[in-house]
């Protein structure tokens, strides 16, 4: 991956483009139907699911993972990443620009109050809304 | 949201940024452990999936779809990937870096062959296993 | 497995019996939390997931499968209610009599009008909140 | 319900019957196709997450649940339940034999050692393969 040393500059739009790419050169495009993909992420979520499955509450930056169960998390983080923007794809959904408008509109229907910058106001019911 | 008339400049660390932000406005960094937001986007992926259920086969584009249905399907798939961004950087996972080394991981386990490319040979068993 | 020869006898206090029983002799008792037991039926509904993810539509009664690919899919079936019931079990939840319950309720959600019962009138909408 | 005072006698065939029933009341056998009912059931699944989304970890037998909150839990369990029979059914598949014979080719897989009834052997990846 030439000229992409950090992944800080990553674009939605790279991950698109490298997906249709990717599915071009297969002949895959035949089985890229919307249901196929959502299933197909489904799967996916499946699969990052099953790594914490057993681990009860696992602490931020999770301490005591092995390097190498870091980076299966990392790879089926990105499963359900890259099914996804496929599926945005072939819906037809600028997903970059529905995203950021999903943050504002969030932050529209959660304000941030004096209130609740001092104490947590905040109600599992609230948070739960919150998609 | 200044600046990003076009989503195709939108990285997933900007994304990134804007979630850890909103987190810590409102006090939810609390709330935001690794099973919480994992179980966040398990909730995100079934209402996307509850836009899909009654429909059948759906098309490539979704030509038949009223521009509210495509507006709501866009928050749903912002949803999943909002808290997919969120998990992973609270599990200390660069998502676009990791994403990135999947694709290429990918394209080494499905090469492009000839055969392939002249005629459809992929199994479902191979596509199946593509994650 | 003797004394159920069929299949039409099973309840769902015989499933909770016998995972309780399984658990117990394997000392697994200690992983089986809810949320544990939660993440486990995802990953299964993943699995699940995949036997349909590239097929597109299916009809009923799935007449072109292969006898392995039916098996397959009664173990993935199987797995996500195992733990549907261990989940019920753990939570304190009376499955059969919930769902008894859930079957009145969507009944009185969604009455059998005349109308209904000779042509469709049914939403997408309707259905979609029959859960 | 009259006749099931306790959800014990409760089998799959009955919730079958009374699955098959309520859709063919209604005229929704045209909407419950293999991929509706999966998709359908992942939405529920998806409900079922939410309610444990932001909660950390939880004790068995949810000792500090108020009894809305555990109608509203036997609600959506019950809901992952009746489209996950109803899937089966339309599939062609017998969930209770299914479900008799996976249970005991769980017990082939994991046999009961000595070693492991009295210390705790079963690593994560072996109880993750349960399914």
């Amino acid at each position: 991956m030439t000229g992409f040393a950090e992944g800080e500059n990553v674009t939605l739009d790279l991950l698109k483009k490298k997906m249709a790419e990717f599915a071009k050169e297969r002949d895959w495009d035949q089985f890229h139907s919307p249901r196929n993909l959502l299933l197909a992420m489904v799967g996916e979520v499946g699969e990052l699911s099953e790594i914490f499955q057993w681990k009860g509450e696992v602490p931020k930056g999770l301490p005591d993972w092995k390097e190498e169960e870091k980076e299966h998390l990392g790879e089926e983080l990105s499963d359900v990443l890259l099914y996804l923007v496929r599926l945005s794809d072939i819906c037809g959904v600028d997903l970059g620009k529905a995203a950021l408008r999903k943050v504002e509109l969030n932050a529209i229907k959660y304000p941030v109050s004096q209130k609740q910058s001092e104490t947590t106001t905040a109600t599992n019911e609230d948070i739960a809304q919150l998609g």
